[in-house]
């Protein structure tokens, strides 16, 4: 990635996917937080006061200097993180696309547009090339928006990936488990969260249900073409702190026994790791042998928080198989993601300093 | 009932469910508490001092001043509870039976067995028939062994039964979020459940699989006829005191839509509804309206916990429908299941004084 | 109480502790529910869909019927319980009361004025008398404003009174471990309450130090006179939905053995058990012997969560006694605080129909 | 420390304070990881098999391919870490010393005797001494064994010594609110720590209150002379996986603001510091500004989990000052603790390989 970093600027800093952008772009070797953009009330101040941080330690010194800036400031970095809530970002992300900004967005408002990347590098690295569509359909001379999908949706298909190129999937049913921190902070009350579940998370369904259509689909060079894959999400809050846990029963097109379906999960590679981006998991799924694995508190930050983990991998009485997999979700599940398809995109061409 | 109570014995008592029949029986109309048996180390102790009492408020008086008898003593009383773990249930069942006590079982040992009736009374009340088979087949000549299900196999059937018979079920997914005391005390340390769910409880998904098809199924007057319903489980242990959560997706024989498969559900009532029996729901299904429910902390004790508690019922992408039930694991799910069995064989006449 | 009822409006009726207000007032033998406020967004909508119902089971239909009127709607009924938030609930209560309303508070705004009584009626029922001193002092004809103390508060003083009593007391050192309730909804982010404790709630160690000599001290026709007391209060809050658990250390004034303690705490009884009041707990302090209790989960609800559960107690290396003691905080600690007055100064002639 | 590194063997491996020890020895400068004992059960299998690991990630390869050794094996490593369960550890420690063997035990057993150091080495390094008395006493020729305090003693004290060295104590309260897996694994059932706290640890108290004063005390070369120090505890279990929070009152000798006891805090540095000893934290003490921290969740890893985290230092109505602090129970709290321990007197030459 040569000594050159390219600048950064994060929206959304003071945020909790914020602050786990600014946490994993500490030291990062192509990377340079420069610029964090916060909320009309915390601009102007410096990021370590305006910022209730929550994650462990301590921001670095260096972003804990910066300058908390005005959401209607310029934006000065050539890439762009962008947390801000759904709803909000479309309008801005297009913005700054159109003023040549590489855009990385964990915003769901461009996620299924049809000129946009929705972005797992293991997955469908080759969905970058809709960039060239992006820019010419809207006039932009460099800049572009590139999306990572929804926290439980990339552990997900993380896991669906190989064995639908093995063996094809026609059916998909998950329940979901996920983790407080999936709502942001102040998120979930703790009275909906102490000696609770809540069975349902507004609007996640019908993400993870179309999503993963456009992940598993292809782009074609004119566009998406979405995977025949039938879909079925029941989602739930669960009082843990992160990670996202799903139980999963696959009906696949061609049958395949478990431990085929593990052999094709552990031999996975893909893109990141042959071109070693510095934030790809050595390997993107592990398979645990364990009965009770993998558990959030325990598993969730193996390979940094990077990799999906799996595990009860068996017959499925009624379709193929079934299987428990979990990820952190505002690791791979946000941050990490984006900063992930950035790294794929400098490492193929698509950004210049 | 008559004024006429039967005297019972709870083996297992100071345990987590014995806890629970006991508080269940303070001033039941029908039944007495008696005897109340431990194991070899709280033997002789008055109850109130050989058990660790974690229900709410404390023990009724005359439960408390009970003397805890030892496992070899003999039982006294016609009418037995059983919570004695599984895998050494069966022999003191089945000898108990053959003494001529009622024996009510919350054990799985026997629960499979070809000539025990599993029983659910809004569900298959007509499989107590099979004790007059059991009676004749060993010898019985007027004890008998009933048992109740599994504690998510109980709202899960509940919830099943009136779809079943309305519109027949082809097949059934269920993912479970279990509370913490459906392993009993000490059950699960705690360091497995803060900030943390287990994708694993040992024996679970079997039983749900088999018992739904033996409740669901006939009684012929020779044999149980497993009903032919498909079925996949996949159980989680979550931070919850009490309270199972499960969510389901099924597949009808006669498709049906939610709004018609929620009719069913509100208007279902069952042969202890006619019966009013003590302890029967009013309805023994609840279905609620709002998105977010049903959610254990708010709703486990609804109908005293008698009941099921149904949201969330909407269309399934795949199957027919899809929804969330809620029960409590040791009230309708144990011990409450055990005493309605109770009260409905007497009622009917399979028990005298 | 006759067979009359006095109408009650409840303000900040959808909130946390507003809805403890109702469902307590479900079947009140004196008090009447005839009036719901809430914010302007929830007024004119019924009870039952303009409140987020987060205790057990539901509303009364009765209560359900009501329509949520506007802050600035007249309030028609003698008797008002007021939940509105500290800091905007001093003008309102004022304005009820020279309006001739019987306004029971629980905010914080009141608490401390030299005219209003801070009231426990088991504690210091003497300090009703204040109720003369204020409409003299404010040109009140009948109406007036009585508070009820913190919901930490409540439970420390009244477990301290028969102490004081009977031994009185120099020095108090109080470490509180606070339920969530406390907070109110959606009040505590879940992030900042799994796997986690909050070393801090914003104001609550000085209405402690304060309240507390208030309550102990008396009211003599004049003035309030505080109790001698040295209070150092440190204050936590805990993953728990409700009841607040505090470990207190006293030194005496008359030193007294542990078992002396336990003496005068278990014989306490004051007017409102004299008087026979309906929410009166029998026995306001409860003493249990078991070295590992009160415990929140399973002593809240003792007494109809109307008592306060001391543990523990035992000499102190340094000062005189140390023990624990546990209440609800929304029942006693607050709601049912507010309710108990009401009923006392009912009773005692305060109040007319 | 040189390129030799001394083998050890770690006894109770396969525990919860077991698995730190080999947590943390992973890639230690000074000290090899040679031999892991666990119990009869689960001799003879591979450290991976036999060990239920709950560590972060998976144990080293190195680790995780010994073989656990029975508990009657011999010892052949130099060094010995010991967590044997409190009661059975005292003979085992005491023949291992006799056999040469430098041991360092988390245990109660040996904490309290009379020529046995307690050792924190922030604290009292000079305490070390005794090492000689113990073996002439007890004619040892090269072994000893050497303790660390209890988990919340520990972090205590490390907050009291620059305050005990600057002011003088005169007397300390102390309430804890304490981790699950101080009590180790399976430790405290989860019925007992789900919306629920435990005002009560068998024997914590007095540990706490003895250990402190044997910890301030001097080694005079004969014996210990225990501090002049008032201490009061209580203990709680709140449902927090890792990291006891302590609230601290305390009454100087010599008063000083909080400020001050703020600098000498900060100011702290002692003897591990000064060797720089591979697992002494830089700072031992960290002092925070925010109103609501030190909180487990967040700050518990900070330093590595060696430090102890103080914060709300403020002025104590009664006493001088009251404060806040927690640190990481099993790493600084047990096994780091162990570990820094025998860094320090391998640096000072009590060792040699």
């Amino acid at each position: 990635m040569g000594n050159m970093k390219l600048d950064v600027a994060v929206l959304g800093a003071t945020g909790s996917v914020g602050q786990r952008y600014v946490e994993l772009l500490e030291s990062h070797p192509g990377l340079q937080l420069a610029e964090v953009f916060g909320s009309e009330r915390s601009a102007g101040r410096k990021y370590r006061e305006a910022c209730d941080w929550r994650m462990s330690a301590a921001p670095s010194e260096e972003a804990a200097d910066l300058t908390v800036k005005h959401p209607e400031q310029p934006v000065e970095s050539p890439v762009v993180f962008c947390s801000l809530p759904g709803g909000i970002a479309r309008e801005t992300e297009l913005r700054l696309a159109s003023d040549g900004h590489y855009v990385f967005s964990n915003a769901r408002d461009n996620r299924m547009a049809d000129d946009v990347p929705l972005l797992i590098p293991e997955v469908n690295w080759q969905h970058a090339k809709a960039i060239e569509l992006q820019q010419k359909a809207r006039g932009y001379s460099s800049g572009f928006v590139v999306t990572n999908p929804n926290c439980s949706t990339i552990h997900l298909v993380l896991a669906l990936k190989p064995i639908w190129d093995a063996f094809g999937i026609e059916r998909c049913f998950v329940t979901t488990l996920q983790a407080s921190s999936g709502a942001g902070y102040p998120g979930v009350p703790s009275l909906d969260l102490i000696d609770n579940v809540v069975p349902y998370i507004g609007g996640e369904e019908e993400k993870i249900e179309s999503e993963t259509r456009k992940l598993l689909g292809d782009f074609d060079g004119a566009r998406f073409n979405y995977a025949d894959i039938g879909m079925s999400a029941q989602c739930n809050r669960v009082p843990v702190r992160h990670g996202h846990l799903e139980t999963v029963n696959l009906g696949l097109r061609n049958t395949a026994t478990p431990a085929e379906v593990v052999e094709v999960l552990r031999a996975f590679r893909s893109r990141p790791q042959e071109l070693g981006l510095p934030s790809a998991p050595p390997q993107p799924i592990i398979v645990m042998d364990q009965d009770d694995r993998p558990q959030p508190a325990l598993d969730r930050d193996v390979a940094r928080g990077m990799a999906s983990i799996v595990g009860r991998v068996r017959e499925c009485n009624l379709l193929d198989v079934r299987f428990a997999v979990l990820g952190h979700n505002t690791i791979r599940g946000a941050a990490g993601a984006s900063i992930l398809n950035a790294e794929m995109l400098m490492a193929d061409g698509y950004m210049s300093a």
